[in-house]
């Protein structure tokens, strides 16, 4: 029986192929995504997938700005601290407090930003992952045999600089519909996780219009879904082959989640104008990853970690005006942006 | 006897106005520095004088790009838990750990950012500052007769995209020259804090060439000096007087340590290369400011903090490239700023 770490990396692998293949094939007189693969020192490897095109003072053509798709396929070792710190959200690892063992994990996962170029095609973001965490004494080879902990994260939001409700719609319905054949609680509340993770407190708005926000899912209670583990046990998925099935259809809904939305507006016209707020706009979108992104954080504060595909979310360009009076007018396209950043919406 | 707050405002007042004057002679055909002074609603003011230009697909060809001169000058009330986080680092502060009092505090500052546009000009910045606390209970108006705690910080360092020996050069030896008639032990020890602070652990590089950096100096011995206080007792300044008369040294350093600088690199020819190049370190810029930078964490965290004036360090635009190859040959222009960059020198 193939475990499912390996499933899930051959998940990703295939996943990340066919997301790459639906980039190339929306624009195809441009480069190619640049294919890089490497190799984790302390075990494991990663390919990143990169969009990029060469610097020119006169703005390129190209459909996409700046885009990446990574999977990585890691493991090692966890030492006492940093399993200690991982208790704080993750209590049901079997760790005594006191130990000072370290134990091994394994961490698969796939991770994209698309920024496209026009003003009116939105960035969107997903990310799927699954970590394990290993009996250290059951033997010298970490295997699936002696699991004793593990859970799936992910999600995916868009963050556009112009409002289209009807995109909005497209985006969350879809995300929906992957989501409720696996249980009727996911999607309302991982929904709601979403509008509340990607949150910018300095500025008092969204990072974008939401989707999707998971983590710790696992075969215990989760606390963002009291009510699914009290009454009916069939609101959420529970078994390791359940919970990937539903992360399976959530990651198989991206393409037709977002594809559609950038196809109609990648040829849209757009002013000097409109491309300014677009990169104000990629300002803010820096100011979550690096100020409030669990992930960014993390990955910075990791010794070894590897930096280029962390930062591999930020914009190829971004923008900081003091007191900008782009937005202000509620009435403005711009301003209805903020007002739903400003106060989230059901999109469904 | 004018209090030593209001003698600081007052200073602190004079030096942002003589800064903008000499940004402005710099280029007499660029718009004016925009003025804005605003109120703080739980006590104080600020004046923030900023530049920048209209947005234009074309690159503009004033000599700055974007610079801020603020000055704030507040008083509040610190609730215990602030009080507490703040002993961490002054355990001068006479207040009993368990006490819920909140005490009555001042703080006054200067601090600006200069982004010019030539890549061959450096960024700078120069922050000094004022700290007080007042004993709540001595008397209803904080004043000067009751302050039972306070501290003089600041410093000012360059961060340039090209390399010129003779500029790093200029910038250390003028501040330098400020700081040593007031104490030999101040620029030995605020320059090696500088090296340390302004460094940014995740791509294991300074941000720029250093300067000046202090915190926390007042009438106590300071961890940074310890050798200055064990011997000879005039290698530092111990007086409220003696110390604010060196802040206003290092304060009037400012132009004289960083105009001659930029009248010299802003006029030479430039390449696209060089642009792009200039624009990745902003990225960089941007990075250490919103990860690591204290000041601009505290703000952010701050309910009620002038977001505006706080990020109003950032760059007018900045840019990402994943695995960038521009800077990796050794024998480059750009690969010489890294290398003194990696490597952080003795320039004086």
């Amino acid at each position: 029986m193939t475990a499912l770490r390996d499933k899930f990396a051959e998940y990703i692998t295939d996943l990340q192929d066919k997301i790459v293949s639906a980039l190339e094939e929306l624009d195809p007189n441009a480069p190619r995504f640049l294919r890089d693969q490497w190799e984790r020192e302390l075990g494991g490897y990663g390919i990143s997938c990169v969009f990029s095109v060469p610097y020119s003072a006169t703005p390129a053509t190209t459909i996409l700005e700046k885009a990446g798709v990574n999977i990585s396929v890691i493991h090692g070792t966890l030492p006492p601290a940093a399993i200690k710190q991982m208790r704080v959200e993750h209590a049901s690892i079997p760790y005594d407090p006191d130990s000072t063992t370290a134990l091994p994990f394994f961490a698969a996962g796939i991770s994209l930003v698309i920024h496209p170029r026009n003003p009116h095609a939105p960035t969107v973001h997903a990310n799927y992952r699954y970590f394990e965490i290993v009996d250290a004494v059951a033997g010298p080879a970490p295997g699936p045999s002696n699991v004793i902990a593990w859970w799936f994260g992910g999600g995916s939001d868009l963050t556009p600089s112009y409002l289209y409700e009807e995109d909005a719609v497209h985006f969350h319905s879809t995300i929906k519909a992957a989501c409720d054949p696996h249980g009727a609680a996911l999607h309302p509340a991982f929904k709601k996780w979403c509008d509340e993770y990607f949150f910018i407190p300095h500025r008092k708005e969204a990072r974008g219009l939401g989707g999707l926000f998971f983590d710790d899912l696992c075969s215990d209670p989760h606390k963002r879904m009291p009510d699914a583990q009290a009454a009916d046990k069939t609101t959420r998925p529970w078994t390791p082959e359940d919970i990937f099935a539903f992360v399976r259809s959530a990651g198989d809904a991206f393409i037709p989640s977002y594809i559609p939305i950038i196809t109609r507006r990648m040829h849209l016209p757009s002013t000097e104008e409109e491309r300014r707020w677009q990169l104000l706009r990629r300002g803010r979108y820096v100011e979550f990853n690096l100020v409030y992104d669990r992930g960014t954080k993390f990955g910075l504060m990791t010794p070894g970690a590897r930096i280029e595909s962390i930062l591999m979310s930020l914009p190829e360009t971004a923008r900081w005006e003091y007191m900008s009076e782009v937005g202000t007018e509620a009435e403005s396209r711009e301003g209805q942006l903020l007002e739903v950043l400003k106060n989230p919406k059901q999109w469904v």
